[in-house]
């Protein structure tokens, strides 16, 4: 019943006429992004999500996955649409070709991980997390290690897990009791339970490799103790044909809220055969290198939520007859008026509209970073990148996931009391974007992260950096047409550098004051960066009408919907002014019996 | 695994310290609510709702109902609760003794409904619905109607039901389509189908009381056509015994996103026997009677998810083990500090308790004034508590339920992964929350209900009180002691009017303008109604400290939490302000293409 339409226009203007990828030669293979290219690959990818994903979504929320005998049946459809993505090389197209993969930009698949999550969250993340495994094997790993592994998981035929998680830890990682003994062969024998292991078992591929993260005995207390390993479900022969099974198993799946279609698995390691990824007692930098591009995703999947939940409350608005406008029958012939003439509906939607557009131009500017870090020739725009795409990673998950999960929420609220059943897919786009805002580090983690980690990095050089482009477009666009956008850009980027002051001046000598504000700062950073985006969103429409580009009408909405967001949600960065600048005192009052 | 504990102390701050309801001797019954009395009555409601309600709300939400054969099967141990319930009296409570009630005042009806909704809340329904009923029957129904129907309703035997909703229309009643043929006997023919009939059809009473809109062919077009009817399960002979099974029959089991619990019914009504209750074509009348009463119940039921997730999460919050406080380990023998060391999840905590704690003043305040409506000697006085209770209806709902939603999804972030798991009760306090946003009239419906019939009534006289009513209080406690509670009330207020200024200004000539803000401005005066609580409970606190009253640390943690809120919740006033000033203009610029 629920419907999908890649908004592959709208990738488009973001590719080519905001961020104009084609024009920034300096990185490797942004040139060959023409727009005939990048039209071929995201109207086929569209074509995917639709026909294949989509179908697959709802039957697999409803119909959940299966553990029987130590074996994970996936849901109906999940097999042969597996099959068919990675027939067409999808899992693999921003890959190494030397291991099989399409080597295109990140970006890429950036764009079409979107429309693939849009379509059917759950199933995306079995071929989402192989993605991550493979940056971390090919980031660290040996060359027999990525001569092994890489052909088979680029291909799709073996799938990977990272296991970080156990009962008693999951932020704090230093408590960590995985075991990996030393072997003489020069593997280890690892044992321990993993717990919340997505896609840690089930039937899509002939192989599962997991990397797990476990302590060598005798090495460093804590987080600097921890190693990284690669233990296959089947050890693997040398020609990469399938050896023994490995002594681990799903001991069960958990029961959750949402994501029904993927396979949430505890994982028992009983002395299972391992090898070492990495050096010794230094497994948290490559599992780092993994989850830096787990929570780029992860924000995406907010996103990619908020999109499919938005298309659908539109077509619901158009369709429901349901009152009258307040200002006179726009459909007088008959009993009532769609959804869509009121205006507390269309608030919903245009905040819909507004984050999912703006959030888009974010993500993938986000992602084109990964590429410039990467892929610029030049050095010093290399390091501007990396550490921008660091600052910003933070609040690419936590952002995109928290308005991500509000957005959907508020699309089901549109279907009024339809909206909650079951029988409308409004309810699933709620449960399965809600584990965005906790699992790759909850969000409150993120907020850490960016305030205390990112934020003074290099002496703030990442947030200079931002603040510095958002200067010098306002510097630039600072005429009459442009005042609109540029004005309410330009206060909130002086309000988040009063809350950087306010952190410095006050965050050094008391950590709690830094963290009481971390998630309002996050929030602040997010809504300013979206109006960022919406600026320049504007500015290009702008232009583009003046030169009568083609269909109007969707600049004139990109202009709308950028006038809507500097209006009515930019004024929430003055409220994160005021609580960051309250101070956490309050915060940290009680004693933990007076709650 | 959920706890439990009726917040019985901070019940009995709200009824004697705020609300002082022991020297409101004007209205009927309250002189009797001593101490002591509501102590008894609190203490058992908190007992029942720990032993016998919350053992059964976790079963039943992973069990759900059943429908075979035309009989729904609720979860394992409700009918057992169920008659429990009925055998403590606890139905009838605040109902008329003429017919088998207590005669409490309707505010201990509200304590004693909160409880046992957060304990649980699907079940709760059962008897929730049943007394918004019995007030529509006693309100205007016949002698013979009140004779025969309330005694068995009160007691239990028979519960009700409210019939309004249909595939095509929901909020739009004008639209519908159910049919009521007059007969000879005087009795009528009701014919349609209704549904998301909350406890439509179940097996915890004999017979089911369904009270139906439909429309007396010939009537008047639109909602002013429409008619009340009851339409029993089983024909009642006059004695009250049973006659002939209706011929009415729920159709199908709407699966829901949570309130699994309690049965949703489609129900069809094939030419069921029915008889008017109060006017011809003067339904509506009846059913808002009913709807107001369920709107508070609505708004309770958000407050009481929000109540029960919190409690849930301060226990994980000091038990999970996890990182270390930023100013130095508290548990220096243990490997990590409990959660409640972090300020981020302080954070969402304080959020949780301002909210609950002041929620809950809120509630109980709208429940004191129904009682006031009802019972107060005085006539003016009960026609100012009418006025200020129709204005705060709609804020009571909505805001209640959008607040005590996003509270039960911030208890279960501070749980991580395992709060998205079904072992934890968290997923389900947020999935049941959920409805109470929808039913009863969209939040959406409540704004518009707010901002186009209340807030105009009668020259906006329940506004003005409200804001005389601060205004007195802050007149009177102009003190330094008390100036940081009463500036940012006064602030909020200000803002509040600034708003309502607006809306005259602007919404009379335009009324998109109005519904435009309309949602904001039930935000804004949400939040300042809480605020105006917890100037109060300070107040109230400051003395008690002063006069050296026992458990100062309660009062010091009420002064506490009000500063909390006033620090950083209170400036959510401002961005609502600024965006109704924002007008809708933005919100409206859209053709339904351009989505």
């Amino acid at each position: 019943m629920a419907i999908y339409n890649a908004p592959v226009r709208d990738a488009q203007f973001v590719l080519h006429e905001v961020l104009r990828v084609q024009d920034q030669d300096q990185i490797e293979g942004y040139a060959d992004l023409t727009d005939d290219l990048t039209t071929a690959i995201l109207d086929e990818a569209g074509k995917i999500a639709s026909e294949v994903l989509l179908p697959i979504n709802e039957t697999g929320d409803k119909e959940g996955c299966v553990l029987e005998n130590g074996v994970v049946r996936t849901p109906k459809g999940y097999k042969e649409a597996y099959e068919a993505q990675c027939a067409g090389g999808w899992p693999g197209i921003d890959l190494n070709p030397e291991y099989g993969g399409q080597g295109m930009p990140y970006i890429i698949n950036a764009v079409t991980g979107e429309f693939s999550s849009s379509a059917a969250m759950a199933f995306s993340m079995y071929t989402g997390l192989t993605h991550g495994a493979i940056k971390a094997i090919e980031g660290f790993g040996s060359e027999e290690q990525k001569n092994l592994y890489l052909p088979k998981m680029i291909a799709g035929e073996w799938t990977g897990t990272m296991n970080l998680t156990e009962p008693h830890c999951g932020t704090d990682l230093g408590l960590l009791r995985s075991k990996a003994e030393p072997q003489d062969d020069g593997s280890y024998k690892v044992s321990g339970q993993k717990i919340f292991i997505s896609s840690g078992e089930h039937d899509l591929s002939e192989n599962i490799v997991h990397l797990v993260l476990a302590k060598i005995p005798g090495g460093p207390e804590g987080v600097k103790g921890i190693s990284l390993f690669v233990v296959p479900k089947f050890l693997p022969n040398e020609d990469g044909s399938l050896g023994n099974r490995n002594t681990l198993a799903c001991g069960k799946l958990e029961e959750k809220m949402g994501i029904h279609g993927n396979s949430t698995c505890v994982m028992n390691y009983d002395e299972a055969t391992g090898w070492l990824v990495g050096d010794e007692h230094k497994g948290l930098r490559a599992m780092f290198l993994m989850m830096n591009e787990a929570r780029l995703l992860v924000g995406m999947q907010g996103l990619s939520q908020a999109s499919i939940a938005y298309q659908n409350a539109v077509e619901y608005a158009k369709d429901r007859m349901q009152g009258r406008a307040l200002d006179g029958a726009k459909f007088p012939d008959e009993k009532a008026d769609p959804l869509m003439v009121h205006p507390d509906i269309r608030r919903m939607l245009m905040d819909a509209k507004s984050f999912v557009e703006g959030g888009r131009a974010f993500y993938y500017w986000a992602s084109s970073l990964i590429d410039e870090e990467n892929k610029h020739s030049n050095e010093k725009a290399r390091e501007e990148a990396a550490m921008l795409i660091a600052l910003m990673t933070p609040v690419v998950k936590g952002f995109l996931t928290d308005k991500g999960f509000d957005t959907a929420v508020n699309m089901q609220q549109i279907f009024g009391g339809h909206g909650y059943t079951e029988d409308w897919s409004q309810s699933q786009y709620v449960r399965d974007a809600r584990i965005a805002m906790i699992y790759e580090g909850a969000n409150g983690i993120q907020a850490l992260d960016l305030i205390g980690r990112k934020l003074p990095q290099k002496g703030g050089a990442g947030m200079q950096t931002f603040f510095g482009m958002v200067k010098d477009f306002c510097k630039e666009h600072d005429d009459e047409a442009m005042a609109e956008f540029v004005e309410p850009l330009k206060a909130a980027s002086k309000e988040l550098q009063e809350s950087v002051m306010w952190f410095m001046q006050n965050g050094m000598k008391d950590p709690n004051q830094a963290a009481g504000g971390s998630t309002d700062f996050l929030h602040q950073f997010g809504y300013t960066a979206i109006g960022f985006m919406w600026a320049k969103s504007a500015k290009v429409a702008q232009d583009a009408l003046a030169d009568n580009a083609d269909d109007p009408a969707f600049y004139e909405a990109k202009i709308a919907t950028a006038r809507y967001y500097m209006q009515r949600v930019m004024p929430m960065t003055s409220t994160h002014l005021s609580r960051i600048k309250a101070g956490a005192d309050s915060m940290m009052a009680l004693d933990a019996a007076q709650f």
